[in-house]
């Protein structure tokens, strides 16, 4: 494995002092050494992104969906090499790695089609209307056209499937934008194998120089360097809230804004309906031990708040719960910081006026580095609502039983919500209809809304929302999972009485893409 | 007329002093005394509207068409009237202002029939696969909802069309969201009777009382109000950079950030080629001449900016245009402020280096007040790269006309243009391929591409895209003109397993409402 920074076809060093990556289960220094780029790579690897831009962007569709093909391809070739170093860097076990990597390939296959297919654009046309009075109307066809160069971070809670050739660089390869990863430090050598394949795969299947870069850094100064950079033309992140409104913030100054598409937190709240804990306070109960605790609580739709309202067989749900959640064995959370930022949030919360703590799982998993413990923790209705900290996201396997004394307090629960990327409503058929007024409230809160399952298990397909109204994400108006996430880097752009055969062939007179098109608000394949 | 604030069903007053409207052309003041409103109008609007959103939003698709449609049938009954009051404080012409009304109308019926047809939400849906391994697929149904209350600022240039009922409240209001217009204060009286207008379209049509509101101020206060305001989910703007830039600052200084679309300025280049100066000097300047002093240039659209090589046909070009512009007599332009403005800004760029003054209009029109006097200037291609200043748009009849020496040059002035609204090609037919990397170079810049024609006369239909690039729009993904323009003002959610009938209509099986839906990624009206 490389580890220097890739810009284009080549690997690049730099003047800074390599560093080492880090086994999560163990502490232990992994091989490899990693180069931290400078100024100076961000401005080669971002003036590359610019030159290959205009002759990527103009490429047919096949040779866009051929590359992100080979890239699934290359990925997929490295096998037990890839799985493993990935293990070793996140701590995540191997199955979720494995299922992961399927994932990842699939992602970019998936753009791959939609690319092939081609009706993504939205080709909207309206033709002349020679005779209208007083005056003629023009021939007017629009399509998405890509925004430019893209800096993608890579995000440490899926080492691959958010992270170098996950979905935002496919999404944005696949919208025509060339991309430049900023690789996160805690799985650097995952980085460096996928990148690598990247690579290979762009010019195996002739992409433009540039069109693709890859760069370390331990610390913030690449990062910030990208995303101030004239060239840049959109930024995605994932991560904590205070990183993606920095980021955000940084954009919005430059002299030319850009947009940056920040997916910061979210507390997933469950609201569980009163005849579905009646009936179901075991089962429901195990669903949601394992919804919490699954990757060490490791997802941004990990449901981190449950909220329902006193009865008796709500005593039965929580010890159920309870007696799950004290047999959870610890498990390895991602780096040191975040473990330790774990164990600091989920103790002070215990400290909070009404917060008591219900479990904490005893059991002790194979490792003993970087454990997480298991968190179970109940608040009365009214404290919830009168106190900011309960809303905040804590990332790792926690979760806040809120216990409203009526309905009503329970509506006030949910009215006092921040925005979300998930809400799951729990519930039994026939109370369904008695709580539309609570459900539509809840649907104002968040970007999708479950019914009878767990929030956790993103699907990767043309109806996912992964976004959600603010903190949730910056933006809720895009999502960063399934095929729309290619919507993030791209702006429309109309032609007005354009000749024919210079018009791209999305707009050309008899279709000859053969794409779904809105001809005169029609849509047709004609 | 009534001069109060209308919040929901009510003339609402304020403990502010009254003001008066002005008569553009002569100065003198027009009938009627209007409110300022104050914070506690600004509270009270965007209460109603809040209380207005849920049961708007819930509404029947017909139920929105048929209020979208009575406002248009409100405005067309105010008749003479409001173009009267319209053309006495813009100062605008009668013929102008009754296209205007016409547009305006147009608008709000074709929004009527986007909501009538309902495709727009672009449902989406993914249905489940329960037999898929190692999980099954669960159903996910995904469709636009409303964002919540809008804040619409009316525009001075198009008292009607960019004003009260404009394309923003028009759009918003198809989307599914309440609207809160600050009316602009050079034309309150025209707002008023629109405001009005909707106030009576809204209780025939039985709409939530709040569905709009319409308030008056002079400064700046009331408008910082409602941008502040936590009830608001997104802000429309049409005027000045600083505007436009001051508003979209302090929305993303709320602790909760929303949208606004601020279309800020453009100068609108148009590149004339060297073939078609030849072969077409005298009616390309006939062309021009009108484009660039019709309606005293007070278009997001006018063509600021020329860009030609030098030619001995480039000359007669030139020469035309100066007798054309000579000839152009003086016209009333919207406001006092406006006019001095242009007057300030039209002779200090005649002072900047390499600029030259070709003509200036010595004809005078009716009016004394608020007189426009067209300039036409030119510069040389290397002054005008150096130079920021000739860059910036100068509101009203002017255009500045850039000589190149030579091809590589023009180049050159267009890899140094600022993001526009619009971009305009004058070419034969046989010199297009020749320059199609320079006319792809333009299609970066742009929002729209325009070939043989004038950038002003903007289509309201689906392919219109009216925005572009920073600095002519904050958010160049969005349009401000045609149907597209209801996407500023949603978001996507999805639904996951959810019971049929407790879905919106849009997303059932059996698509109850007929619309074109993606299904398993086909569209399909199934």
């Amino acid at each position: 494995m490389d580890g220097r920074n890739i810009i284009g076809s080549q690997f690049v060093s730099s003047d800074k002092e390599g560093f080492k990556a880090v086994n999560a289960s163990t502490g232990g220094e992994l091989p490899g050494m990693f180069y931290p780029a400078g100024e100076q790579q961000a401005e080669a690897a971002l003036a590359a992104a610019q030159k290959a831009f205009k002759p990527y962007s103009l490429l047919d569709r096949t040779r866009k969906a051929a590359f992100l093909r080979a890239i699934a391809a290359e990925i997929k070739a490295l096998g037990p090499s890839l799985t493993e170093r990935a293990v070793a860097e996140s701590g995540l076990p191997e199955g979720r790695i494995n299922g992961e990597t399927g994932r990842t390939t699939g992602q970019l296959n998936l753009f791959a089609g939609l690319v092939e297919e081609g009706s993504w654009v939205n080709a909207v046309i309206d033709t002349a209307l020679p005779d209208r009075s007083p005056v003629p109307g023009p021939d007017l066809r629009k399509m998405f056209i890509p925004l430019g160069p893209v800096v993608v971070f890579g995000a440490s809670n899926f080492p691959l499937a958010f992270s170098v050739a996950g979905g935002d660089t496919a999404s944005a390869l696949a919208a025509g934008c060339p991309v430049v990863v900023k690789a996160h430090p805690a799985h650097p050598g995952t980085s460096a194998l996928v990148g690598e394949a990247i690579m290979k795969a762009a010019l195996a299947t002739g992409m433009p120089e540039g069109v693709f870069s890859l760069l370390y850094d331990t610390g913030y100064s690449v990062g910030e360097n990208l995303v101030k950079h004239p060239l840049t033309k959109a930024v995605t992140f994932t991560g904590s809230y205070r990183g993606g409104m920095a980021l955000s913030k940084m954009a919005l100054e430059r002299s030319i804004p850009i947009p940056v598409f920040a997916e910061m937190g979210s507390i997933n709240p469950v609201v569980f309906l009163p005849e579905a804990i009646k009936k179901n306070s075991a089962s429901l109960a195990a669903k949601y031990a394992a919804s919490i605790t699954v990757g060490a609580g490791q997802f941004c739709t990990n449901p981190g708040l449950m909220i329902a309202v006193k009865d008796p067989s709500l005593d039965l749900f929580i010890s159920e719960l309870v007696k799950l959640f004290t047999e959870v064995p610890s498990a390895t959370m991602l780096t040191a910081g975040i473990c330790r930022n774990f164990h600091t949030l989920s103790n002070e919360i215990l400290q909070e006026k009404g917060v008591s703590l219900l479990a904490r799982s005893e059991r002790e998993g194979p490792f003993r580095f970087n454990q997480s413990v298991a968190i179970l923790a109940s608040v009365p209705a009214s404290d919830f609502i009168a106190n900011k900290k309960l809303k905040e996201e804590i990332f790792g396997p926690y979760s806040l039983l809120v216990v409203a004394e009526n309905e009503r307090e329970m509506e006030q629960v949910v009215n006092c919500l921040d925005g979300q990327l998930t809400v799951t409503v729990m519930a039994e058929e026939e109370e369904l209809d008695h709580y539309a007024g609570l459900i539509d409230s809840l649907c104002r809160k968040t970007g999708r809304i479950v019914l009878n399952g767990v929030p956790t298990g993103v699907e990767v397909n043309h109806a996912m929302q992964h976004g959600g109204p603010f903190p949730a994400t910056n933006d809720s108006r895009f999502t960063s999972v399934g095929a729309d996430a290619v919507y993030r880097f791209v702006r429309p752009l109309a032609w007005q009485d354009w000749r024919n055969d210079l018009l791209p062939a999305e707009l050309q007179d008899g279709n000859p893409l053969n794409i779904w098109r809105k001809v005169n608000n029609k849509w047709t394949k004609d």
